[in-house]
């Protein structure tokens, strides 16, 4: 089995070898070619930025690899600002003595990701670190885009807003964890990894006044609910009822301790757009996915906090998550 | 002392703490702290995108540290494409058990460094993976700026041009490997990590006709003139006794037997010009830096190689590095 030696990030001989074999091959467009210190590109008006830094482990899961999850996390970081996804770099750190074949997937995965936004790669950058310096590979993707709406921002959620997620909750921190604790499950647990344009692309073509737009990675809705609840002053209430959990996950969270609510996502968004809006935002959702739902409302209050309304008529905070959750979850 | 735990990269509590008080604190900037998925940023024309991981060990060097390189080696590289250095991200991949004092003295040098371009941090990512998963910390910067000129490129290097370089060659390179051999010498040899962004727009102000413009990083100017020879369809003919190496480097070259060449720079940089516009362009380098020289010159020819004449009237060719080199140089 080949593998990636230091030479491979050297700057000389064996790193044009690699860049032009393995990265111009899958990921090649007119840009890249051109192989300068920066690729140059025509921009004009608002356009959104975002990085995000890879380094989950395991490296391939039910649903997705590295790869894929490295363009689409980006992706959706752009689409979440009601941006168009058009030009990312992509920056390996990977280390010595890592599969050729594996690294080849995970490449190959990007170019096929790309292909559902649209995105080029337009630059990147190899470093090869030294056996027991890295676990495998980490990737930066780092991406701009035009902006197509103005104004959605996680300070514009507004008294009234009803608050949507676009599918169930919780899956790729679920899926992550039970690589990792080598669980076999009856239906293994797929992570919900996915590029999220084309949802917002056709939110925004159907003229739905969007507030405010968040992928929950990290901390799950958890996160971003009370985020919002912070960053746009208003109280959030939600019915429990109505959040999609799947029960493979809800199996897992009963397992280990966890909520469902505080579990990464890697492709699922919750939104605020006004009252009048939020049954044809529905109804675009699930043309996605028939598991998307209406979640709960936003309302001024002086207590800036989630409140979760369970099943049974009783009311409980839900807080920022706390302490180590999961690691390198993505 | 106080350490980065496994938490401060879990996107709860934590992970906003160490946001706000480490990275808000000492880069901030009205587009850093709104804090959005991704930064919403004005741009018009044509703008320059580039990005680097950097795992340079030893972290701290003379001359710098991985917090400045990251700045400046991304900075640079817009530089070198004519581009205004406006935007920066920045993206940590954090050991477990990393000193905090250290990461704080790296965003410090970060946020000096900047002041340098007036280049701005945008958005940010912190992951913190366990311990034995990375060596201390990398840091990804991927940044975008304005092309003040149109047209600097690899490609564009014409016959007849000459070739100058900024300064002494080799000293990055050379001192990395002295830190890392643990040599003592008597005056120990800097990096010459620096934000090259001043002289660049210098020379565009004298309205210098730059073909091309290159830092001499991974591959020092051996890498750069090789490549160069290739999409421009050259030959690089190089005067050795004009091209600066101070002593120290020299001396550690001979010792390791390394080509001064082949050393990785991380502010010096190359850049050809019509031959008419030579001596303006060097009376400007020489304001910043009194070692920079004229080098060399291109010609057309069928061997798109590198010749370098040497003092004794021998001539030999200068190929692109080849093997590991020194490996996290950058």
């Amino acid at each position: 089995m080949k593998q990636v030696q230091l030479s491979h990030g050297g700057g000389g001989v064996e790193m044009n070898k690699l860049i032009n074999q393995l990265f111009f091959r899958y990921l090649g467009n007119e840009i890249l070619l051109r192989n300068e210190d920066a690729a140059v590109l025509e921009c004009s008006g608002p356009i959104a930025m975002t990085t995000d830094s890879f380094t989950v482990s395991p490296l391939f899961f039910e649903g997705g690899n590295i790869g894929k999850l490295a363009i689409a996390g980006t992706v959706n970081d752009l689409a979440m600002m009601g941006a168009e996804p058009q030009y990312l770099t992509s920056s390996f750190i990977i280390e010595e003595g890592f599969s050729l074949d594996d690294l080849e997937v995970i490449v190959k995965s990007m170019a096929d990701e790309l292909k559902v936004s649209g995105a080029k790669i337009v630059c990147g950058d190899t470093k090869v670190v030294p056996k027991g310096s890295a676990d495998g590979v980490y990737i930066n993707t780092t991406g701009v885009g035009h902006i197509r709406q103005r104004g959605i921002s996680s300070h514009n959620v507004a008294e009234g807003d009803t608050l949507l997620v676009s599918r169930d909750v919780g899956c790729h921190g679920a899926c992550v964890l039970t690589a990792r604790e080598s669980l076999k499950l009856a239906s293994p647990i797929a992570s919900d990894c996915a590029t999220l344009w084309p949802t917002v692309k056709a939110l925004l073509d159907q003229g739905i006044k969007i507030h405010s737009l968040r992928d929950a990675t990290r901390g799950g809705i958890a996160a971003v609910f009370n985020e919002w609840c912070q960053t746009s002053e208003v109280q959030i209430t939600l019915d429990e009822q109505q959040i999609p959990v799947n029960d493979s996950v809800r199996g897992i969270c009963e397992l280990f301790g966890f909520e469902p609510y505080d579990l990464a996502n890697e492709g699922t968004f919750i939104l605020a757009v006004p009252h009048q809006d939020a049954e044809r935002a529905l109804d675009v959702l699930q043309q996605f996915n028939p598991q998307a739902a209406i979640v709960g409302t936003a309302c001024r209050s002086e207590q800036h906090r989630v409140v979760l309304n369970s099943p049974w008529g009783s009311r409980r905070y839900l807080d920022f998550p706390a302490g180590e959750l999961l690691p390198r979850i993505c």
